[in-house]
């Protein structure tokens, strides 16, 4: 690692300045017992940055974020799992007010400066009489010491927590940078939204922190896929309290470059825990695309090669099948020739110019046999490089995905539907 | 139907002065005794037209059939499966180029009178010692009976093959088409490419045979998903040879738009078989978009349903999900507008105005549960639409495709790798 970095405890409870808390509600089935809504707030007013699905069906919560984030800065992010508040029309919108409002007056807040998340099932409405009354309590939690409660809290179909929190030296001052995210799809729609949460304590103006964000979400979570579907809900929200005590970080700055690569750091980690913990995922691969004439070209080729439903079948059978990865890299629309493509298994030649490799085949399975490795795609053109996180695709993906029903049953149990 | 079509027998072999035959060459498997290698040859000179995979990766057969129809018409078709004969480099266009030339050669054809097409596993080299001194044998048993044979000889990992036969009468005069069609995959790259030859006694000129190939394939096989991936190999051809006796059909006249009409059936029909038989699909499903502003927001709205892994699964389940379908509507790019989004499985509403229709969810999951069923899709935004043929991805399709192993320790046996 090039900055330094060391690894803390305590999630998104980590940074200076912050309280978290997390409490079950029982949303998506009132006997259950696990976390469900989540609270984190930062004791000083932030900075902040979001980014959001581009999904043209938004759910309630990301278009009310997005609205919020526009009025000015968050303090708060109110997350609950269990139901997307998706496909709810006006209903939805005024539940998602509903959650930010209650927070607000009981914290003294305006209501724009809290975020709030929903992930679960899409076109149910929320449970709100089982989230609203429970506000309070959330909030006579706060406590710095909850972080990975956070954590625990907005998981669906993840099978655990993803948490992550470094201290970092910039400029002589110690700076911490706290996250967590859930997903287990780069979308299961009605189940696993990606959400993110990040606080730091580094001191930056809302313009830099913006830019940061956006270059580190381009680096990080765009470029993981597990099904290639995408959801109505992905969010990623940034706040910066500056409790560290540092000076401002400035734009451009070096402390800004230090800042910005740690916070990449903790992106492309919590991006990469994404897909290990992908829906019933048995490889991670890593797919390195390099020699393409234009960013873009090279873009295409990783992203079709990682959305391949026919690649991503082999790898979960452990066959190294340079084949379906040569055919995917044709159809992706860049500009490659054929004559010009090796494909590289770790540092293992499968394909050179085209064609078969003379490397044993023998040795290229047991590479494709672990639950790591990556897929190297040169297509010797010119210079530009892009890389992605993918998985294998299982049989046992499909069957997991095959019905819902026991959510409606349950909502129609609630009067809900 | 508003043409006067009747279904006869016979597939490619239907029309008059058209021989086919087909022989077990063993090619995948030197002991299986399986039909592996077709010929369909005319008597008399054809128009000739055909429309190829816009991979970038070509087979060598499609660089050469390509190249022949680039020079003139053809007259014959030499077809095999068990080897796709693609990314097999200078040697891969030699043996295509043998192929042809051994047929021409004892039929005293030019050899770019000659199309070929291969189907099988990507990356191994043709066993071409055990095809090239088989191919006389396929010469004397070409006869107009073994239009079923075609159709066998071509299949690989379908469970069937797929053939159609059709007699129309255009101005008075009877015209039979006759097809076949091979894939279980709209491309299941190593293991079934798509393939398709059309045969015709009726008499046009190659112009006009080539504009109404290009628009028949475009609302048919250009209109199939299954995997979403896409071939090396695939191919439609269609001879025209005249033999019906009818005088030439002038573009944009009343025969030309009856001819049009009937190749368009057949290939709709042989389209939609190549679904029916998809690799370990459960459900043959209609998606019909309408109300979009353009047309190309009416196909990005129709291919992002159809592809979605996660609508697929919900299908395979029967289960009808409509808050997955309306997410996939949302990230497919096309301009919607979620409020105006209406869903319908066959006839009853799932979704109205972006949220959950009254129709109790088990009329729904009634009609989900049949093999085949129409989801219907209204933008409410314009008057454009667009139709796909699409399938249900079920953990059994990745099971059957996790390994392709078998293949290469048969061509490490045969010394080729």
């Amino acid at each position: 690692m090039e900055f330094p970095f060391s690894k803390i405890k305590g999630g998104v409870g980590a940074p200076l300045g912050f309280v978290t808390s997390a409490i079950s509600c029982g949303i998506k089935n009132p006997d259950a017992t696990r976390l469900d809504l989540a609270l984190i707030h930062s004791e000083v007013s932030c900075s902040s940055a979001g980014t959001f699905t581009t999904n043209r069906v938004k759910a309630a919560p990301v278009k009310l974020s997005q609205a919020h984030l526009r009025k000015g800065d968050l303090r708060c992010i109110i997350a609950n799992s269990g139901n997307a508040n998706a496909c709810t029309g006006v209903a939805g919108i005024r539940d998602a007010k509903v959650m930010c409002a209650e927070v607000a007056k009981l914290l003294k807040l305006k209501t724009s400066e809290v975020g709030v998340c929903s992930t679960g099932v899409i076109g149910l409405p929320m449970p709100m009489s089982r989230i609203e009354p429970r506000i309070a309590e959330l909030i006579e939690k706060l406590s710095p010491k909850n972080g990975s409660e956070v954590a625990a809290a907005i998981i669906t179909s993840d099978t655990r927590a993803k948490e992550i929190a470094i201290s970092v030296d910039i400029d002589g001052h110690r700076v911490r940078i706290g996250g967590c995210v859930k997903g287990a799809g780069m979308i299961s729609p009605s189940m696993a939204t990606m959400l993110c949460f990040i606080t730091t304590d580094a001191n930056l103006s809302s313009a830099c922190l913006r830019k940061c964000t956006l270059e580190c979400v381009e680096e990080s979570f765009n470029r993981i896929t597990i099904d290639g579907d995408m959801s109505t809900n992905d969010t990623v929200l940034v706040l910066a309290n500056g409790k560290s005590g540092m000076p401002t970080i400035r734009r451009n700055s070096n402390a800004c470059r230090i800042f910005r690569s740690a916070l990449q750091y903790v992106m492309i980690e919590l991006a990469k825990a994404v897909v290990r913990d992908g829906e019933r995922v048995t490889k991670f691969v890593t797919v390195e695309v390099k020699g393409a004439r234009t960013y873009l070209d090279a873009k295409k080729v990783a992203e079709a090669v990682s959305k391949s439903a026919l690649v991503k079948a082999s790898w979960n059978g452990g066959d190294p099948n340079w084949g379906r990865i040569i055919h995917a890299v044709g159809y992706s629309s860049a500009r490659i020739r054929e004559e010009l493509v090796d494909i590289f298994i770790n540092e293992k030649p499968s394909c050179l110019g085209g064609l078969q490799a003379p490397t044993p085949m023998d040795e290229l399975r047991t590479i494709v046999a672990k639950p790591e490795f990556t897929v190297k795609i040169h297509l010797n053109q010119g210079e530009a490089r892009y890389t992605m996180y993918t998985s294998d695709l299982s049989p046992e993906y499909i069957d997991f995905n095959r019905s819902e029903y026991a959510y409606w049953k349950q909502a129609r149990k609630d009067g809900l539907v």
